[in-house]
């Protein structure tokens, strides 16, 4: 087998085999093929598209690629969740103790924020002291006696995808279908829960820009769970605005604790926690219906148990809580910006990718896995699509790390830019959670 | 600039401008972007499409790339030729002193052979002595005093089609019109000849299948050559059968002494050598018309001035002609084959791809640059579409290297499997010379 024969079949429109599959990864892996010639195959793939019996033989060959993870001698209902990436999604934060606090486990592995999507670790790493470079050992025991873990990814876990994910990164082979759907799978299916709740997320700020193209994922996603003999469940929300306020690091847990606490503003976070929540239940067997389960975790939240278990979290990896600041108003070294209405009317549209790269210039993200990020810099988006405003109402609220403030005009002109305002009547409001797949 | 970028927008479908042309040829040259990427551009440039613009622009950027050539002080008028490539296609080693011997300088630099087809290089190299790494100094003395020169291609003559065209070979790029007009043309081009010949084959043993594939090459290399201020003619010609009865190195060299030689049987390889010889006689500027170019030829042909003239040439790059065998029977090493036909009937369809692979594997080629020919070994076709033939008629004998003998029932088999013979009635015969586009 070479690769030369892969590249012109596929490109003839045969679908590679099981064995091709095989042999191309474990390939890539032992680094025998040439960068130039799996780049290229790559891209013909984009071209083609991958069926569903190649994305399966893919995602399997990728989970083969690595360790897996068993969570065996954990005596709770383990879990997982993976959010396809959105603006301002801080939900992991939330739903870890608030499924700990439901007698769940969840072990979640974690990735860094790389462009206008913001990382888990990144924003745990905000937190004073918050460590993330767990032994699987700690990572079991924190697990077992919290309920939940957070950690980096492993270079162990499905070694396949980090090399096939950098090469599609540099050669703008991100689009397929097939191949995302085996990225995401083969992380979820290496580590090892055997319920598995999906964040699909559509809109402006979202992989999938459209709602048809992240349901087209979701059933893919699902068909390689069953194959798995997974629980997989898809939950499709909305990305055309941030979720909540905060679109940051430390911005964002703050925003957490708020939730946790039962703030009133925070409608949409508070929307998708509860239904991925309540999902998660469902599968593991832990309610007889979404509602009643919803109704169970909505009592945690209001009883302060979570707020509790996030507290019992944070300590358990490191973090100190107390050394954060009580509000974003309050962070150091930034420069605040307030992004004021124009003139009167209803918010029409946000350009939710554009509010996310404002807040990675801003200092909150990264472009390249070297960058720093600032973990106090980001943004406040203070109004939602369908919202009356008045003119002069502050709609946004960057926070500007010193070290770029001669940025500031162009992120207040790229900010004023992403509000679009209606001025011929009202508009309605966004629903946050678009559907709910179960397996 | 880079490289990311230009596959970004070459795959949304802007054309690539002649700045990023410039910047992506230099900097492969340079070799300062990753062949992963350049790969990729490639590929998605195969699938896009380039548009006229695009195919000047990167056949300016590679003859920008490396030394161009200049003919300056050469007393005669400086003419080239290029084949697109064919099965027998020995065209060249006749064309040369022909037209040197009408008056014109041929100045030739040519490749080795790769696949199914041939190279004017290993086909001069199998007569004893004869050298084609000629310093530039003795190649212009032996193109001044005899009137043509054969040479291998430096390393100095559009580098960046070397780069290119290995990446292209390496992962099947290697089809695109754009792509291959760039890769023709430029070297045509730094070659430096003001008037230059196409022979652009069509069918089963060519690199075009069709012609009306052929027919898009030949339109977009004259225009380039428009462009470029330089007479470029095409002349399209068939390519469903061996051009000639000879496919390998030295039996093609015993040929072409056949043809000049006044040989009656080798009609289509005469006609095909007179159609390219009195277009470059036009071009030139050396007769009114074509059908008068001819009449030269001709003359030039039967008086045996052409034949002392090969003598000549090849004596000058220091080739032993006496040292070869008189006729292709009577070669050493060889395992010499006949293949016969089975049944009566007319000859209705060659597969010259096959006959193409068959004379590789008896030792007359190679797959890579590394392999090593055998000069003796080939094949000989002795009959042509529309062709009466009896039943056990001798319609090809294959020389076999010894040290393929082993191969030599398979190698039957599928010679035997390259004709196709109606019993339906006769088969019309096919027309060599299939269109003539002056410039």
């Amino acid at each position: 087998m070479n690769l030369l024969s892969l590249i012109q079949s596929k490109k003839a429109g045969v679908p590679l085999s099981t064995a091709q599959m095989d042999w191309l990864i474990s390939s890539s892996v032992a680094g025998t093929v040439p960068d130039y010639q799996l780049a290229t195959l790559l891209t013909v793939i984009c071209y083609e598209g991958l069926e569903a019996a190649e994305t399966l033989a893919m995602t399997r060959a990728f989970v083969d690629s690595g360790d897996t993870l068993s969570w065996e001698g954990i005596s709770r209902p383990v879990v997982d969740k993976h959010s396809t990436g959105g603006v301002g999604d801080k939900v992991t934060l939330a739903l870890a103790p608030l499924l700990a606090a439901a007698g769940l486990a969840m072990p979640k592995m974690s990735g860094r924020g790389l462009g206008h999507t913001g990382g888990t670790i990144d924003k745990l790493e905000s937190i004073p002291g918050f460590r993330t470079d767990l032994s699987m050992q700690e990572f079991r025991s924190i697990l077992q006696d919290v309920g939940c873990a957070v950690a980096g990814q492993t270079a162990h876990l499905v070694p396949a995808d980090k090399i096939f994910y950098a090469l599609r990164d540099a050669t703008d082979n991100i689009r397929e279908l097939g191949l995302v759907t085996a990225s995401v799978m083969s992380k979820k299916l290496a580590a090892g829960a055997p319920c598995i709740v999906l964040d699909v997320k559509c809109g402006s700020g979202a992989f999938f820009r459209d709602e048809a193209e992240a349901r087209a994922f979701a059933s893919q996603a699902m068909a390689i769970g069953r194959a798995f003999g997974r629980q997989v469940a898809c939950v499709l929300t909305d990305m055309d605005q941030p979720l909540g306020q905060a679109v940051g690091n430390r911005i964002e847990v703050l925003e957490v604790l708020d939730l946790i606490s039962g703030s009133g503003k925070l409608a949409d976070l508070r929307e998708v926690l509860l239904a991925l929540g309540s999902v998660e239940l469902l599968l593991c067997g832990m309610c007889p219906d979404m509602e009643s389960g919803r109704v169970q975790l909505q009592e945690l939240l209001d009883s302060g148990v979570v707020k509790q278990k996030f507290r019992e979290w944070i300590r358990a990896q490191g973090g100190r809580l107390s050394e954060l600041p009580a509000s974003p108003e309050v962070l150091p070294n930034m420069r605040s910006v307030a992004v004021q209405a124009g003139s009167p009317g209803w918010v029409s549209g946000i350009d939710c990718l554009q509010l996310g790269n404002v807040a990675r210039r801003c200092g909150a993200g990264r472009m390249s896995r070297e960058e720093v990020i600032e973990p106090d810099a980001g943004l406040m988006c203070y109004v939602a699509i369908g919202e009356r405003i008045e003119q002069g109402e502050e709609l946004a609220r960057l926070l500007i790390h010193e070290s770029r403030a001669a940025e500031a005009d162009e992120l207040l002109a790229m900010t004023q830019a992403a509000f679009q305002v209606s001025t011929d009547g009202s508009v309605p409001r966004r629903k946050t959670v678009l559907d709910i797949l179960l397996p």
